[in-house]
């Protein structure tokens, strides 16, 4: 008797429903995604481990899964009388596996732009939807293979690329019926308010710090402040942030002024006001988009535009995220090639639509004539009558 | 300098004509699954080791990608001071490996029917589009990623689903525009040659010589069956086999004849009549169904009917295959499920139609309107017009 068959933990199989639910979340993003002419790629499932180590920081590096190597993969070791357990894991990792999986969809762009950039006609917009996996440890809602659906342009600095991703956001969204809020910062901005207290180097700390300002409040926000080492002048050039603002044109007289003296910060202000005119000009359908300034979403890899989404009616933390990238294909000796990004969290939109019914009835409605068979001739009728109905795409 | 980027030998990027191409195929493939009343399902990508071993044969075992345990792999070795090197390769990837790439869709559906049991209504039809993966040594037109597309009902022991399953193969062709040859044949008959002439457990070796009947001729094989111990006695029994006919019809009125002694062997002739009779009833679109007797593909593991599909009009071997198999999920412990299923090989049937120029030319155009921007005050306007453009669909 053969033990009851199971799936390694953090993977899913789906069922018909979930199938065809995922499907039509799938087909909404697509359809915008082209609509607005973004063309897809798709990359193998492992790429060499030496594309992605490395890419992702330290903890990227342990939750990358590794491919072993077919054959006899401690042979170099027998050869040469070496002792496997003399190297660290990550070492010998490094002798028995030459594969790894895809990690996230970024990367294996950046190393697509630069391995195919001869074919590709700059800009260069693309989307692709696939799966990516991650040796996380499994726990409610954290899955290790879960989709992720990118969209990005390389090769253009226009702001008016920003202004086309917040408006597929918002066409997705429309569609599937989701309200959501846009929230949208400017890595300059933040760049500025460094600048203004003379910390640049101390923007993370700055960020983390600010982060915390709906959690946590303002008084615990000044305390971890001047525990990174910010002084009470520094607070009080902050204070502005601090203040409650009614609406983004608020937000934006206040940065005007309070980042007057910081070149960069103004850069980032006028960004932001460009990308919101022409947002509010084009008009959304069911998303507002608001500036979040404490928004930083991995700092160091933005340089422009950030953009996170979140769905009020629901807590379940973001449901997109994304921003501009100055140099993403540097890591594979292409220097100076801008991009901008957004990312869909297929998983995510799939809770929130269940919590809130949106799902459509016949999502997973293909069914629509059944044939009851009472014994082999009237089978062959059905078949028939089946076939005739088939053939009008019934 | 970072070296030039470049992807696992046996692995493919595609391009933007590429997924539309192979998109195109798989909507097509998808649609006649869900006409026809499969429901789709998805496994993970990998399961656990333990669920893949085994299922293949010795040289599917060495094929199957392993995935290295995470964190210190060899920890166990270190606490009890073993040698990794004292192992066999197969050993120690037993201890430093619990999880495995998909290898193909079928043992990952057995395993799916035997999980589920309990949630699955029988006779259950499903469809399953999923990649696969498979060490094999990289060559052209054969890749260590690559997709397979399968419907099967499991529960039903109903030879209608043989012939709807033809029904599905002629329509996803018909539609693609490719002309193809279904060739059928069934394991019972092989069956009753092999009981005809006494020798019942020599059906492989048959069945392996038969097989070459196009590649080499009348006499190599007989000349090979003699070599694999089978009488002159034997090939005079076998020579109708030999013989040339005219038309389905003529190859079931001989084997009726020479089957007639074995009981076996006139079920399977049955079962050919039935399901051809059914589907010459309801009428083909562009397919023509032939009875191969040397076709076996995969032969300890088909049951009843076999089917293959090839495409006349190209050098390309099979564009899809499949049969009827009694015990799927036996080696999960489920007994006695009855199924029967096929497969569509995606990337032969893209370089047929390619070959043939068969890509319909709006597989992969979807701009179809292009604003030049000729500073920021046009672009802006192009962008209102692009609005209007996207809300009208186009």
């Amino acid at each position: 008797m053969a033990a009851k068959p199971s799936i390694p933990k953090g993977t899913r199989d789906f069922g018909p429903e979930e199938v065809d639910r995922r499907q039509y979340i799938l087909d909404h993003i697509r359809d915008s995604f082209r609509k607005y002419g973004y063309q897809p790629i798709e990359t193998p499932s492992f790429e060499n481990l030496s594309t992605l180590l490395g890419k992702y920081g330290e903890e990227g590096d342990r939750l990358i899964f590794k491919i072993l190597n077919s054959g006899d993969f401690l042979s170099s070791f027998r050869d040469s009388e070496r002792d496997p357990l003399d190297l660290t894991p990550g070492q010998l990792t490094g002798e028995i596996s030459k594969k790894a999986l895809r990690y996230d969809l970024t990367v294996p762009f950046a190393r697509y732009v630069v391995q195919h950039q001869h074919e590709i006609t700059f800009p260069f917009k693309r989307y692709q939807m696939q799966p990516v996996w991650r040796a996380d440890r499994p726990q409610k809602g954290r899955f290790q293979e879960f989709w992720q659906c990118d969209a990005d342009v390389v090769g253009s600095d226009s702001l008016l690329q920003e202004v086309e991703l917040i408006q597929i956001y918002d066409e997705v969204f429309d569609k599937l019926g989701l309200r959501t809020e846009i929230r949208i910062n400017n890595r300059k901005v933040l760049s500025g308010i460094a600048e203004l207290i003379g910390k640049p180097e101390q923007i993370i700390d700055l960020t983390v710090a600010l982060d915390k300002l709906d959690k946590i409040g303002e008084e615990k926000v000044k305390e971890e402040l001047i525990g990174r080492g910010f002084t009470p002048d520094d607070l009080s050039t902050l204070s502005p942030l601090f203040l409650e603002y009614s609406d983004n044109q608020e937000r934006l007289d206040m940065l005007r002024k309070m980042l007057a003296p910081s070149e960069v910060g103004v850069k980032g202000v006028e960004e932001l006001e460009f990308v919101l005119g022409m947002v509010e000009e084009l008009g959304l359908h069911r998303s507002h988009v608001v500036i979040e300034l404490t928004l930083a979403r991995g700092l160091n890899y933005y340089t422009g535009c950030i953009l996170e989404v979140s769905a009020p009616e629901v807590q379940l933390g973001s449901v997109g995220g994304g921003g501009r990238y100055d140099d993403l294909t540097g890591i594979f000796g292409l220097k100076d090639v801008s991009g901008v990004g957004i990312s869909f969290g297929l998983d995510r939109i799939y809770l929130a639509l269940e919590e809130l019914g949106l799902f459509p009835e016949q999502a997973n409605r293909h069914t629509t004539v059944l044939f009851a068979n009472f014994g082999p001739k009237e089978a062959g009728t059905s078949m028939r009558f089946a076939k005739i109905l088939r053939e009008n795409g019934i």
